[in-house]
């Protein structure tokens, strides 16, 4: 049986870009399942894609090939790589931190190689589609078999893109942190985990005071939406693991005016 | 060969929350065909999720497994349940109403279970995405023969959640009536179906009024878009036998400003 | 193996239109792939499906079976046919054009049968819903091996509607062209192809002018986005060999105020 592959670009539902990639992966490799993750990460968004591929990458089967394009230097001297983890999943795609923290995830870099535009054996030879022209061909090959370093040669996993997610800063009763996104249903997901509102004495706290854009609210830290009433706000641990702004029934990104990057500060309420 | 499953959720394709559930099945069933059916219900909307469900059984192979989840009360008391219709067909999802008029379009409900966390089998523990963490990995194993039993224990299938559809009233020679929807192309579909129209004396009727929003209009009925004119209105039995507002090339909706839920009657031409 | 379905239509995601076409395959044919090109075509955009289809044709499996519904004349007297192009691929939907560029991308039409709706063996019998109706069981069958001409009687394939695209005017130094289509990004595709630019002397010019809207602005020609500096615009051929008004990390539509159907004109720089 093949070994699928994960799909995930910025290219869009609305061409035919997604599609043709199936296609020459079908070419190749007829039996060869394909998984959609997303395809509408926002146009040359590398964390966002980032971020969400690596979200998924523990629920993937373990032996997936992650096949992810967002690639704003398409056709300049990025690398295009393919990546092993330690967990025996493999990566192809540009070397821009794209793939980076799904496969630290996954148990980090073990070996990786720079694919040769001729060893992926792809359709075609453009300077603009590598989704189509170089990363699927290599990802389908390597689906049904073939050997990593047979894409190209060996190069050092140390010298692969990395993206750094800003971690929050912790102090005594006080965390400053970031929203990391805002999902379909309004929760801002901020960087702040577990082990970070430990750190700062706030794991036990039932309110939590969150400061955002100037203003101020005690928000209650609950486990699922239904905890509080319908419209109200409060935090809980995301699905993810993640400190998230949430209003049942509605949106806590619109409540807070929360936006990907903001910063926002979780604060023990006095 | 495994069951196929019918996925159906109100995820969107923006986040990777389709492709992790995606993941999950093929973690526990990498042979099982997964047919998404839609991903973008509104946010929460059981109903609209209810009846594009029930559109579309009658035409999913027999014997597949439905994974739907429009799930508002997650993590709340609601139930999570499996139920296997009369036609064989088996559901799984929140007991929220979602799937009923599906599995009475497919015979009833026959039997019934309520998902217990660890029958699951799931890879995760969340209490705010058992799409994931519950409904997939149950689907999953049901689609590879895991007995429904075999996932909690039995309820009576008259406990479950149940969606009502709102009936027309009918009268001689008028109906008042429901939109239900409004699908792509603009086409208001309402509550109406050929049983309805027949009791109410209009089923041979070439013209109809049809009132709204405090105007009423004389509209053709017709079995195709192209029996009228580029831009002009008209009503007609739509593929899934209810009468709808449609415009040729162009939107029924728009022409009447009409938006699901909203009222409207249908009156024999003077 | 059965052949691989590929799939474009205009029914949208937001309905089940496309999840209720694959279970009617998925019913006749459980073992067939389908590949889904894209489904957001614009409402009845014939023009805009053919493009598609066309650009992806070359991409897709040699054995693959069509389906293509982009169909303003359901329920009238328009065909509905299936279609063996030169390269043994297999077409089905309605004729009007929607399929003619990719069979004439893949050789021309070789022969050609109008399906008869008793012959297609679909589940039901609407006047307005022929993708899950005909086309889709059509398909279903022809990837698992049903013959031709069994769908219904031959009919010519010259007789079969086409689209023709329009071609640039080309004079010395000089191409008055038109926008195909934008993409997701933001590129501007003319009707321009290397051979027009041969033709008219600008093969090698390193800058060409642009003239649209009352403008002209000199743009040079590159071969990758990252030619240019962020937020530059330029123009090059692109994956489908058409040359296309671009920004690096940019959108060349918005830069310039086009959208397909524009006229624009290349022209040498003095």
């Amino acid at each position: 049986m093949p070994r699928p592959i994960v799909f995930l670009t910025d290219f869009g539902l609305d061409d035919a870009f997604v599609g043709v990639c199936h296609g020459v992966v079908a070419s190749i490799a007829p039996s060869t399942r394909v998984l959609d993750l997303t395809h509408t990460v926002p146009p040359q968004d590398v964390r966002r894609g980032a971020l969400l591929l690596a979200e998924a990458a523990p629920y993937m089967p373990r032996d997936a090939v992650y096949l992810a394009v967002v690639d704003p230097g398409v056709g300049t001297q990025r690398r295009a790589v393919a990546v092993q983890a330690v967990s025996g999943a493999l990566f192809v795609g540009p070397d821009n931190g794209l793939m980076s923290l799904a496969w630290r995830a996954l148990g980090g870099a073990e070996r990786a190689v720079m694919i040769e535009a001729g060893a992926a054996g792809g359709p075609g030879g453009s300077t603009t589609f590598h989704g189509r022209d170089l990363f699927s061909p290599a990802a389908a090959r390597l689906s049904i078999g073939l050997p990593l370093e047979e894409l190209g040669s060996e190069v050092d996993p140390a010298s692969l893109a990395e993206i750094l997610l800003p971690e929050p800063e912790v102090a005594a009763g006080a965390l400053r942190a970031e929203v990391l996104q805002v999902d379909r249903f309004g929760n801002a997901q901020s960087n702040v985990r577990a082990e970070h509102l430990e750190a700062a004495g706030l794991a036990g706290a039932a309110t939590i005071l969150v400061e955002s854009g100037g203003r101020s609210r005690l928000l209650p830290r609950v486990t699922a939406f239904g905890e509080v009433g319908r419209g109200e706000a409060a935090l809980l641990l995301d699905s993810a693991g993640r400190l998230a702004v949430v209003v049942n029934h509605g949106s806590g990104a619109e409540r807070l005016g929360l936006r990907g990057g903001d910063p926002l500060t979780f604060r023990a309420a006095s």
